[in-house]
């Protein structure tokens, strides 16, 4: 007897040591490094799919894909969800350069379009250049100057922030600042893009005209190093006129989907827990970082708990969702269906801030709700993750209207807005450590979410 | 009175809360992102003075350089600690390529010969290649199997590894495979490169001979690819020859110098705290991230506390010792000199793990002593900075033998044996912020070292 119970003993501590959150967490991370489809799902995105925005034939193969992706990976249930998009075009390549009688006539600007743009006439437009730092700057120039010419927004980001994102929300703004020059008569605007890298590639992205302002003028995103140069051309002579030409338009809305896949859940099935990123991205560059990655981690959280024979309690679905860059329909026509399905909704998580190394789950919670989930950092400090306050996302914002906790997996962002809505947003970008350390990030996060649940007051 | 007191109480808030420590840290990360020259150093480093292998002209270029930028950032004192260092010299380029009467003949692989290795006879070296994955499996196939081939060591980073310095830590006994390969009477020794990337850069490295064995045989690095390459010809045709051409040599040992400079204390100025990384580099590529990274950031520890007025209690040290890729003579000479003078080292710090975003500083100490320094970590949490268990350094090893305590920054591993000792280990690798978050790490890890003093029992 002396020797049976230490022994059953042992079998106990092993046996519990084998399935504690620490050891499977361990797994969720070895099977990512080693055996995960994540970086080849992203090679196959990239390279056949490619650039997939919202109403292009792209998009369409996209969805192909995702759907294709989601049965490999081993979801029991994959099914499509509707949508009408946006259908924008960019048209042929803009032009940008010197114009008038300038010695500096013909130099040129690397500039795009930005999305949702109107065109210049096919004639293009020829105008001074009157560069503003901000919109106040703006106003109190007013019609007298602007009237007639065209407005360039130089505002940088701010880099003391250490998450790049704050820079981006504090600046963004001006992305939709023809409406304000418009109101003042400008025949178009040139924004500086929202970049930290300091390279010669344009940035596009979503731009709105405000309802108020009836006249819409053509809307420009211009390189960084574009913007020093003609901030120095400026300098040098006021009189300076460029030349503009775009062709982008809007055509009809398009039929779209966002794409599903399920593991049913084996004790609550009804207890949906969503994870996911989205499927479109905008027509230059591949889509890699801006949401390839978010897309491929997703599906992966799927493979790895079939893989590892983790029975979630939950229903987990992956979401691909459709339209997040210039219209967030997949977002809302999927929280839509959430809100009318006899299932509930208990945590939704996404991934769309680039395959860089994971630095944070992020919470988007207060202080109770937050000590809650932060007891679950020492189990991630292994692998350098903070639990911490935090966002959702664009796409999982519209089921927190329906009261769904949110949360985010924040990698790191020092380098994501060299490469965001670029032709350079490509596969080759992507390192496949931090891509595969970012799955498993938040598989293991979701696994936690579905042993212990959400907090509950 | 009523509105004397608040007011007074109101401004020491004021004082005592622009004094915190949250906001000093705050600034010097603000002014490391925003103004600190640590990227423009880089630049000139890795562009006018290059690769710097000790012994070579460039590394003697190296010394005046890491002088100037000291007095440059503001050190009140300059010196150089001499060294005798050795001169390994690579040679003309070498050759490896399929010979005899493959198939594949002419067939050429990226390879280079490791650092101490001898050269290849001037006819260069013509055998077969036996292939093993471990020095067990060349133990098995003996003397009968070994003599007179080639020994290909084709031995993978383990992946499961999240800091990639423990996968290369279990890899890099292969490097030095020669003797063992040798001593079973093998002409020569490949191994495949010490890298996490699946490209055609070969990774140089130091190798050393076992005294033991007397015949010293060439030691080469092949490529990721090579070798993935050279294994399928191999397991086609087991006769498959391969041609290999190197005539590096050993010249006598120069003298050198390791480069400091301080900012004497305020107030126990004979109390040192020392921070620094490398100023050598291997002679492919530019020593970018290894470790011109960790210079220009010691450097800037010793601006930033002169441009934000920060008062050292303690002597603070910036130290770019030579030699550390192959002899450490610049970390012995140092330690050496530290043992006589009439100071006290209380703290040694290094840099040496790239210019990659920081995850942690690590505190190579017992869990007593660990909790000392993590009660730091909320200060670093805003900046995604974890305070663990972990090294200094190959340099501030040296010092370790003198008790004094180590750290060592630790920045994101995934990307670092992607370029490490590479022809690719460039500045354009090596991104803006991430270098200056690294600065800025270290500078605030030494902030409180200085203002906190270390651990005592």
């Amino acid at each position: 007897m002396r020797f049976f119970i230490p022994l059953i003993f042992l079998v106990n501590i092993l046996s519990a040591q084998e399935n504690s959150d620490s050891t499977i967490i361990r797994k969720i991370y070895s099977y990512n490094l080693t055996e995960s489809k994540s970086y080849s799902n992203l090679h196959t995105l990239c390279k056949d799919v490619g650039a997939r925005l919202s109403g292009s034939k792209q998009a369409e193969k996209a969805v192909a894909w995702a759907k294709q992706a989601m049965i490999k990976a081993g979801a029991d249930t994959v099914y499509l969800v509707p949508c009408m998009v946006p259908h924008w075009v960019r048209g042929t390549k803009e032009k940008c350069y010197v114009s008038g009688n300038s010695k500096n006539k013909l130099e040129s600007f690397a500039v795009c379009a930005l999305g949702n743009s109107v065109a210049t006439p096919t004639q293009g437009i020829t105008a001074k250049v009157i560069e503003v730092s901000s919109f106040e700057e703006l106003e109190k120039l007013g019609a007298e100057k602007i009237k007639g010419n065209i407005v360039f927004y130089n505002v940088s980001f701010d880099k003391t922030f250490v998450h790049t994102g704050g820079a981006y929300g504090k600046a963004v703004k001006y992305r939709s600042g023809a409406s304000m020059a418009a109101k003042y008569g400008a025949v178009a605007s040139i924004t500086k893009s929202m970049s930290t890298a300091d390279n010669d590639f344009p940035h596009t992205g979503t731009m709105r005209y405000d309802s108020l302002v009836p006249q819409k003028i053509p809307a420009f995103a211009i390189s960084i190093t574009g913007a020093k140069r003609l901030s120095t051309l400026l300098a040098q002579n006021k009189n300076l006129e460029l030349y503009l030409f775009s062709d982008c338009k809007t055509l009809p809305d398009e039929p779209s989907y966002s794409v599903v896949g399920e593991i049913r859940g084996n004790e609550i099935p009804n207890e949906v827990i969503v994870v996911g990123g989205h499927l479109d991205s905008w027509d230059l560059g591949e889509g890699a970082h801006d949401d390839g990655a978010g897309i491929v981690q997703s599906i992966e959280v799927l493979t790895a708990f079939k893989k590892l024979g983790i029975k979630n309690k939950h229903t987990i679905r992956a979401v691909a969702y459709m339209n997040e860059e210039n219209g967030t329909r997949g977002g809302k026509s999927y929280a839509a269906m959430a809100a009318k399905e006899n299932k509930k909704h208990i945590a939704a998580l996404e991934s769309d801030m680039g395959g860089f190394t994971p630095k944070a789950i992020g919470v988007d919670a207060k202080k109770d709700t937050l000590l809650y989930y932060k007891k679950w950092q020492p189990l991630f400090e292994p692998y350098f993750v903070f639990i911490k306050q935090g966002g959702g996302g664009v796409d999982v914002g519209e089921l927190e209207k329906l009261g769904v906790p949110q949360f985010g997996l924040e990698p790191d962002s020092q380098r994501y807005f060299d490469f965001h809505h670029t032709a350079d947003d490509t596969f080759e970008h992507v390192n496949e450590r931090e891509l595969e350390l970012g799955a498993a990030t938040i598989t293991s996060f979701i696994y936690l979410l579905d042993k212990y649940g959400t907090y509950k007051k």
